[in-house]
């Protein structure tokens, strides 16, 4: 018996992606969908406007969009929301003791609120103790990171771990579908670069720090970084690239730190479907990871990593490429649910004995 | 009466802008064009595969293609060649009294070498008179940065002159015509980013701070500076965009460097043709500048710098954007040229009375 | 002294054009200009996104946005509206008196209703005399094709007039900048082709064959000929590019059909300054026309044709291509408008003596 | 036991989709691999640049790459070559007793070759047993279609079977991946259409109608139809876009069009492992088929049609789609494979018991 779950935001390109990854899962069954006002009511496939390069399974397509509230939903939500509507309603869902596992920015960096990436900091899920909904329903809120965070994240770990970082330079190329449907407009991107996502710099700082923070008593303290951001949009469709220099605690050579990312494997025991066997993947070629030929490592799960280098001003550089969709965006979310799964905090137990 | 001039590797990308930007030059005509051996004999117009949006002058292609050699060629020679064939073909040119305006690599780097940008560092010019060539037939190389670095160092060097500059970080998107035709393949790039281009980030480190140096003596000494380059090629046709940080010998505040550039104007008494009336523009559009939009600003020669703010590692941020055929290459040779008619040093005086 | 006019949709896509097209226009003056109610009352340059290449003209960026109402606004209208509001919007303004040189499909096909291509149907323009709103008030609509329509008539009409046109096949290959901002999603066209565009082939149809027809008496008839339009859109920011094929009522040779293109200068005459001098440019070259080279010639104003060879179903094939946005929308209307100056039906005359 | 194969060319792109194709395939196994003589006794892992988005298989990695030469080559060889180098090379395979698999241009006309879409002309096979190489050795070659005509004859097959075809009309959008790597240069496809490909106009029309033509005797009668192709090429990555129309010999509504693609299930009973359930899908959504959105269905191998309606010229006109380097190239060799495997023409019997 799989686990019900239901995703608000269902019609959006974070929506679609939660579906496609959710179809033939082996814990989770999609049992409801909610969108917009004008969707409300209509069937999922005549709501949505499909932008997958896989066919929209036929049993979601019949399934009726429901209206977005608490009231007949599962306890396990799946948001895909925007931050603005995410901030009314995902509340009331936890409220209504939903465990809501949430990709909006919306409460990220609340101080109650975990922002997790399993092989990261699993730890800091201990913060949904402290929300109010907890406590009173037994429902919460996770949520994931930004989308060009995460793959930055995983690529720094290893090296957190081993080394220490004190200073992070980022120059990011992302993908246009983490602006959603139809978010960038053509005349903007054909043959163009644009060098600003509305607070996307400010996100990605903040959240980069509060994800290799520790936690101390019943809150995360941010890693003690000096870090900048800065955050460009490329006429690619999946799978953000990052230009990268760090400044290590303690120096490192490049093979202690190619070692670093082989031998990360932090959920290597817990056989979580949707997590990728090696979170980072080190390619030598030189002119690698590009996104059209390495966003698809690990299912769309894993961060590869390239160029590494030293660097002229930091110590060393690298580029880091991962898929913002899947990895950024609806798989970060799936993981953060079956992390949950495997602690036991998604009632009722839904793997099969 | 005109300068007469000549294109060495007339029919590749550089060459090509070369002859759309000496298209009814006040100063200079072209006169005589040279290739490899495959064209040389045809006329330009049957050897060449025209790439521009503008019409390849009828006078133009019904010109000869010369046999790359000296003999023959006027005295004014601009070089548009790989840096392999300017090794050994820029030194003949040379030895043979010419002066040679190269936009090769080849010899940038050579301490008798002038690596110019008018606007930044015209007293470099002195360098030629340590060539052996210059002594001998009174010929010389006179070499112009690398498209990458010419945006970069015209936004600096207004800061480096009013505050001091100690340390630079950049992160490049470049466009295609920045490798020539046929260049980059178009599966390597259509919907991708390819995060290397050979030899890029050593020679825009090196030549940045050749640049940005005092000329001691005889010698330029190098700004004092610590630099790291990423160079990334972006699927933009023409126009590099780069986001920058940089820390300030002395503190300035968002108003003192938006005056800074807006304040450079070292050419302005000279009144070269190619040169823009404001090199360094500033935009305040949160989203600019871009590619498509701003690499013809000045006519192509003009640098735009936006999106200036606090740095989280360093002092400050931004990004510079230039046209890199035009700003980044012929127009940057052309302007060489330029500068050296103004300082007399391109005989016979060409200019009119 | 210049003709004042108006714009109504001036922050559009093709009211930018208007702006830059009439920027140093020698007849006209831009004195007006009216957008939604959202822009109503702000400086032109703080309601306008601008897209184009070239800056914003400083006199125009601090003029007021109007409300779009006849009150107040000039005798002369360039209206760029889209099909919705101009089927409201348009009578208003001819009814007050004012000359509505419209871009949009409103109207187009109405009986009373000129569509004009200068160089191919000059003489419709006797329909207005039939419009109520001239009798009334000496105002009137005239208007310009479809941006796919234009550079396919551009290339008929000579062939029409020498050799006749018993049937047309067409299947374009259209820029994103026709679908105006924000327009085509990015998504939906980055490595994409999207084979629909909403009501395009009816109105290339019908349209071809109104501007093809004959002016009997006080109607005009359609050109009989059977036709067919397959429509598409492909990742090309300007420059719709079309594969053609027609079957001849006489025959007729290559030559005799190069000849007809290059011969083809109805308005050689008449000194529009919008005119290009040769409507119609045929280039040998194997691979040409192609966008990006090709729809600068005559100042956006031409049509380029190329590749002719025999066709395997109907008499002769080709491909022509026109800048959608200059020749297939703003210059269309600015050309129609210096049509209708020269032929004295704009009051008061324009021209200075 | 799988029956071992080769592969001609395997480090180009079609090279590279064999591979791709043939992991984990269940009757052929990649034995063999052979390319130019600079690629000759590297690992394959060295010689090539691979770019798929899937992981080079390691196994494949390092095999050797042999010399193209018969000796030590497999009995069954796939062949990716250029035509000029095909027309060399195959035949010395096929004298050799090898049955040649082939991609390439060069034989598909000649009257004795076979050119084969198992859906469509199973039975041209035959042509196989006149082939002089066959009576010697037992080698033979058989041929695949274009890239271009691939999909569209797929489309009209059950067409033509149920109605007839008297005229075809087509205008393709065809990706960039169709002229190999590095192929078409980035500078003239990124915001461009090229009109022109090079004999592929006649490559096209000749072979739809040879595919869609009759075996008589021994020699096959082509369709009596008239036909005329516009080729162009467009910023896709991969597939093939197709505007197609078509003359019946009898009349069809759009119901009985639509049920003849439905009910279009040749191999139905054959099991063939690469042949899609449904080699031609149509699509209801009216600005579909998509190459971003569609090209994968039938995992690459389905033709997808959408955009039915009636044509002003001839009857009916649609659009079409397919995989250009999937069912346009690799995949419809490996199919042709797996059908002579079914038919006990490819010796020794690779189907296990």
């Amino acid at each position: 018996m799989r686990q019900k779950i239901g995703i608000l935001g269902a019609t959006g390109m974070v929506g679609q992606r939660f579906i496609q990854l959710l179809e033939n899962h082996p814990w989770f069954e999609v049992a409801w969908l909610a969108a917009s006002d004008r969707s409300s009511g209509k069937a999922y496939g005549e709501a949505v406007r499909w932008k997958l390069d896989t066919p929209l399974p036929e049993r979601i397509a019949k399934m009726p969009v429901s209206p977005a509230v608490p009231s007949g939903a599962p306890r396990v939500i799946f948001a895909a929301l925007d931050a603005d509507i995410a901030r009314e309603m995902e509340p009331a869902f936890a409220a209504a003791g939903c465990a809501v596992i949430s990709n909006s920015s919306a409460f990220r960096m609340n101080e109650d609120v975990p922002l997790v990436i399993p092989e990261v900091n699993a730890e800091h899920l201990a913060l949904v103790e402290r929300q109010s909904w907890r406590k009173e329903s037994g429902g919460y809120i996770v949520t994931n990171p930004n989308c060009s965070a995460i793959g930055l994240v995983l690529a720094l770990k290893p090296i957190v771990e081993r080394f220490g970082i004190e200073a992070i330079f980022v120059s990011t190329m992302q993908a246009v579908s983490g602006a959603g449907y139809p978010g960038v407009a053509s005349l903007d991107i054909l043959g163009n670069v644009v060098p600003y996502i509305k607070n996307e710099e400010e996100k990605m700082e903040a959240e980069t720090l509060k994800l290799l923070g520790r936690l101390r008593g019943s809150a995360v303290e941010p890693l003690a970084a000096k870090m900048s951001a800065h955050c460009n949009r490329v006429a690619v469709e999946d799978g953000h690239t990052e230009s990268v220099s760090i400044q290590l605690a303690k120096k490192a050579t490049r093979e202690e730190l190619i070692a670093a990312w082989a031998e990360f494997a932090p959920l290597a025991g817990k056989d979580l479907p949707t997590a990728p066997s090696q979170p980072v993947e080190f390619v030598t070629a030189e002119d690698r990871p590009q996104p059209r030929l390495d966003r698809m490592r690990g299912n769309g799960m894993a961060a590869t990593v390239g160029r590494l280098r030293p660097c002229g001003l930091l110590d060393w550089k690298f580029t880091v490429l991962s898929h913002n969709t899947i990895r950024g965006a609806a798989g970060a979310a799936l993981l953060n649910a079956e992390l949950l799964v495997s602690l036991g905090k998604l009632e009722p137990v839904p793997v099969p004995a």
